[in-house]
């Protein structure tokens, strides 16, 4: 019988998965769960496999590989989707499917299965991710296969024929997915992009008007590109983000309402928290501001673009991301400094910034005495600067009597 | 005797300016006070030139022309300098060389002048768009010819000795300018970029700590772009700008405290109040999401930096500049619509979106019964989109047993 | 009985389709030939439609539709796939979509329908032109359907069933398509891209080595854009297209030997010949490099490639290509003059240009008398163009002993 | 005695300033010949500069640095200049610069001259590099500070009276700067862009009328970006290109007639010849097509041009071009194999590519036997491909009855 490693988060429609699958496809369910920092109890959703009927359960802590090899590298590219989301599923999707073909080969494995519906984003990430690690391995995806045949009900009455445990409480009305880098929420009341976010779409954080009416102050070290301390505090990366989380968290700050255009062709409105990662951004981004050049600053800016989208399309394995990463790490040579950051009712504002590599020089943008700047240089710059426009005025635009940019004419007065 | 329209803001060098330009150049000077919401009193500003020795002095009211040709457009193509800085001064500079182009041809005039330091981007942005409106004028910059040769304690002695008044109160350590598109504040103690903006720094804010408990909910109508009503009650821009200045101002909202870089090749500290500007462009993007492609989204990212770039590097009245607009333009065909913002404590977030030409569509992107969207079409989209990723892969990478992104190789588990 | 619209050239597979959609669909067909420059008899075609059992047949001209409305906005744009090709195919297939939309309006029909396989782009930029034109009509795509069912043989032996005409010559082992703007040839030999294209391979140029020993020279006359003259003769485009492409193509000129990335995944041999978009597309250029500033230049540069993506990937009717149309439309305010163009022996070169609102100013350029260019002003510019890289060395690189790209280190010498 | 360091080229100008030099700055003048292939009597300028008097003169020959540092990383990016210029004197200076600084270290020099004028971009090219690699040194440019003071006649009387060697012979009409890369030509008729460059501006090519009437076929082989052998056999860089320039040249391949828009703000007319680089760049270009995804060569075109232009800008000793040289560097894994180039007539032709990287997989593309594409893939595909269009069509642009593009309304016919 041939094996299928399963992503098994606990919820029905993996728990639905681990008996449909052997049904439908005549195969043997390894259930596999990662722990990017979920927050639920993984040695129970490793029993409820086995109960359910997988032939192997394995539970794996990816929380180190996750901000190693994702998450910071997102970071220090500056991959925001949208100019808004941080891209915290999208992050954990490359490596789940990494995972999950590390664990087929390991076990023999010919196929690998995701939980994901066939309207998402999700299912591109599973799908490309694998087809890039293993373009041998199948790619099994049950609820988008039940699309036409499997509604909600059917289902429910599926697991209990079958024995799977159905949830009793009344559900949420929101989908969620959550990790160490993010927590996202959809569907609901949310469909509707005229109505605000009510306060039970929120689980990390505090709303700003229950904050604490006192700022909390927070200097978060960088290491070219990497944060490596709080407060002078050395930490490893997860509880780096899992402190930063929290504190933020308190002071409300991380609520992102984002009307988002999905890589299926429609738009979706994502209700997201990421108290880190927005505390995290916002600082690293200001050690930028003083440790990349002018020209480096757009170059990147265009770049971290780019890469947000390639995140966020499920393109991660691809070796035009690689080519961006080698980019992205030579940007960061310099990127070392600490950033002081103002916490308060929802605002993370940052109000310090220091670097030993720093290209802002008191000495020539003063105002003071100490002024270097060579005041004399400004008229020639000036001069070749605006010649090309002034070329363009006198035998372009002035002749034919153009009017600058809508303005009333201004040869009329002459 | 020639004459020259000084761009005249009352203040000490413009004063000096207007005794030293006919000593040094011989020429008589008519003094030009634009009025962009600058908060002074213009009749004594007019009075003053006179008594100093203008042989004319003219005050104009710009505040309408500003508005509908330089700030809403900059609104509409989301020209925000570096990401922070909404361009306040750097669109009025264009419309104060406009004038003084208007009243040189006026008057007869051989030359304007203007007071901006041979350090700044004001100067660029004088020079420059004077050189692409009316190439045959001379500009005169005494600040800047006056760099090696009059420092502050000389000009104070000049001023004195030909009865100018010299402002006798301790003057602020900041300097600031300040028209209707926000306020800006630079030198003293912001020049260490690890200090915090002392309270002195803000003129137009209250501290979000001190800002009211509750929220305030504004609802800003567009209509092509373009904000035209607030809570239902139509407006025209000056009035409107004004009204969200004071009222985004009392909730703390419009601080920006930004690195950047000038266009002279200096990074420098400067502190904005921008709180219309800040909701506006808010507000405006918001729309946006509901009413641009996926494509145009990106594709108007792109020239929006374009612009504010162009914007800010005195580039207006460029044929650069006059084509990204005829872009702009057709991209605001149908962003009309209203949003909802909520201000509070410093926070500006958009609650709520509504258009009539919304591409959001519930019946595509909902979870819930009335889901039209075809979920069968995703598993032949997702292989065509990783066709690419996955020949690349097997031809490239896994035979070359290339580890995918400095993960741990996959295939030793294999 | 609904009817269909068919896009009908009268080869084998539309004129199966005749038969094998009323069949399949229980549809009425209506076949239409849309004239783009094919070189087809097309009154024979209408006939032979009729004959196999089209309740109608239409015949449109197309030509200068095509000209106005897709080749000259395409020329004036820059658009060119991947720097090789001028898109002839691609630009039709809007226009004939649109034909279909315009036919199906006046005749009542539900469906359209073209013959294009489900492995190229013509499917594409089929079916998305229908879907923005007219949402509602139904794609029928005969061949797309056939993939798995009916091969070659299967086809012809229908044909033969059905009365269909089989061409009894041998067939050319290319799949060819042509248009006024370009010929394109495909498959057999041409799918070893270590081949050289063989003469069979090209029909409208002469191979470079059997071409005039003498140039032939051509002045072609731009008034904003847009080709209007050849040697001072004033041409409606399609003449002078069709001119070009015979001169041209004489001397050798238009053939492209193209790798492609189609947008289905794969990369694709494809041999062009475009004498005509090969010249005007040089000229364009040329003109110009005279008559837009380095800043346009560097902008419309990116926007070609846009544009081109647009256009190849079937986008021409998305509101994100009508918001470049304008930003070109700007552009070509000035691009008004002649160039003078060599043709030799498969060389197409620019030897003149000139232009009433040319940008090129002999007295700023020159090394000669008359030169008006301000020699003191280079230090200046140099000293601010060239300071934030200094800072950067200064601070950054300098003191951590960093080599600059990979030099041998300078300061070891030091 | 303080000393400089001047770079030398055996010419009038830089004669001149080994003796105005010490007369103006009193210091002692250290003359360096950098050999890039400039094709001069290496050993008499050297005994040249002594003998005008200055104090040492070295003679140093970075053919293979050029190759190795300069001209191989500009191919791998595909570098060229607005479409056009392959770079071959903005390479040469940074080289040269290098060598300045080096020398000037050795020799305890505290400062560096060249002989550029104030109009052109060698001078920034000097300046800026220097300024990166040794702000501490002083930059003396003889000829810009004679702009106003010294004449040609002038400059020659000088000349006469202090012993300085003025060649006898009628001078070329042209100027004109020499390196293995290239040969660059300018001033003169060129000044007249209506006039076709005479065969005089040539020195390198013959003309394509008088190349061989039989083509040259030469095969390329490229490994990781990087030519390594011609026809089989294995040349170092120096030689490599010093054969195709032969080659080529002998077939009138590489003549680039181009309007160029220097970086001090105006356009200039320069005639460039560049065999071996023009050959390079197509056979490179051609291979990447083989081995580069699409959005690599989407990604890698934007940089290239980026890097084209911070070359010839001067910034070659950037952060900024470090970062994109990181990125180039890995896209260039896979760009191994050979490429088959035709050269006629002044045409260069790549007619055959083969890689063992090759993302070409005849499978896929094939429409003959073989065909492993799933054709099925492409409706679900095309389906969300289009649906933003036809979401946008549906709610936006048909229900306002905008006509799409220009065309004639489809609704009045519906």
């Amino acid at each position: 019988m041939d094996k299928v490693v399963l992503a098994y988060s606990g919820g029905l429609d993996t728990s639905v998965a681990i008996k449909w699958i052997p049904e439908k496809y005549g195969m043997e369910v390894i259930a596999l769960t990662v722990d990017l920092g979920s927050e639920h109890d993984l040695e129970s959703i490793r029993e409820k496999a086995l109960t359910i009927g997988a032939a192997k359960a394995i539970v794996v802590d990816g929380k180190q590989m996750f901000v190693d090899h994702f998450v910071f590298p997102a970071l220090k590219a500056g991959a925001i989707y949208e100019g808004a989301y941080p891209l915290a599923t999208a992050l954990g999707r490359p490596l789940i499917s990494y995972l999950l073909v590390k664990t087929a080969r390991a076990e023999g494995a010919k196929a690998v299965a995701h939980g994901s519906t066939g309207k998402g984003n999700d299912q591109v990430r599973f799908d490309v991710s694998v087809a890039a690690l293993a373009p041998d391995l199948k790619v099994i995806a049950p609820v988008r296969e039940w699309a036409a045949e499997m509604t909600r009900d059917k289902e429910i009455e599926y697991a209990q024929q079958h024995g799977i445990p159905v949830p009793v409480t009344a559900e949420t009305p929101f989908s969620i997915d959550v990790n160490l880098w993010g927590r996202s929420c959809e569907a609901g009341v949310l469909e509707d992009p005229w109505t605000e976010p009510p306060e039970e779409a929120y689980g990390w954080t505090v709303p700003p008007t229950q904050a604490p009416d006192e700022p909390a102050y927070v200097t978060i070290e960088f290491d070219r590109g990497i944060p490596v301390a709080l407060d002078g505090e050395r930490l490893d990366g997860v509880t780096l983000i899992t402190r930063l989380n929290d504190l933020a968290g308190q002071h409300g700050v991380g609520r992102i309402d984002h009307l988002e255009n999905r890589l299926v062709g429609i738009k979706s409105r994502e209700v997201y928290e990421a108290p880190a990662a927005v505390t995290l951004h916002a600082a690293h981004q200001a050690l930028e501001k003083m440790t990349l050049s002018k020209d480096q600053m757009r170059t990147k800016a265009w770049v971290a673009q780019q890469i947000a989208d390639i995140i966020y399309n499920g393109l991660w394995f691809s070796a035009n991301h690689q080519d961006l990463r080698a980019y992205v790490e030579s940007t960061q040579r310099y990127v070392t400094g600490k950033v002081r950051v103002k916490l308060l009712k929802g605002n993370c504002t940052v109000v310090g910034v220091d670097s030993p590599h720093s290209l802002y020089q008191k000495h020539l943008a003063t105002y003071d005495t100490g002024d270097q700047f060579d005041h004399t240089a400004a008229l020639g710059f000036i001069k070749l600067w605006g010649l090309p426009l002034q070329t363009q005025a006198r035998v372009q635009m002035l002749p034919q009597g153009e009017e600058p940019l809508s303005l009333p004419s201004v040869k009329a007065d002459g």
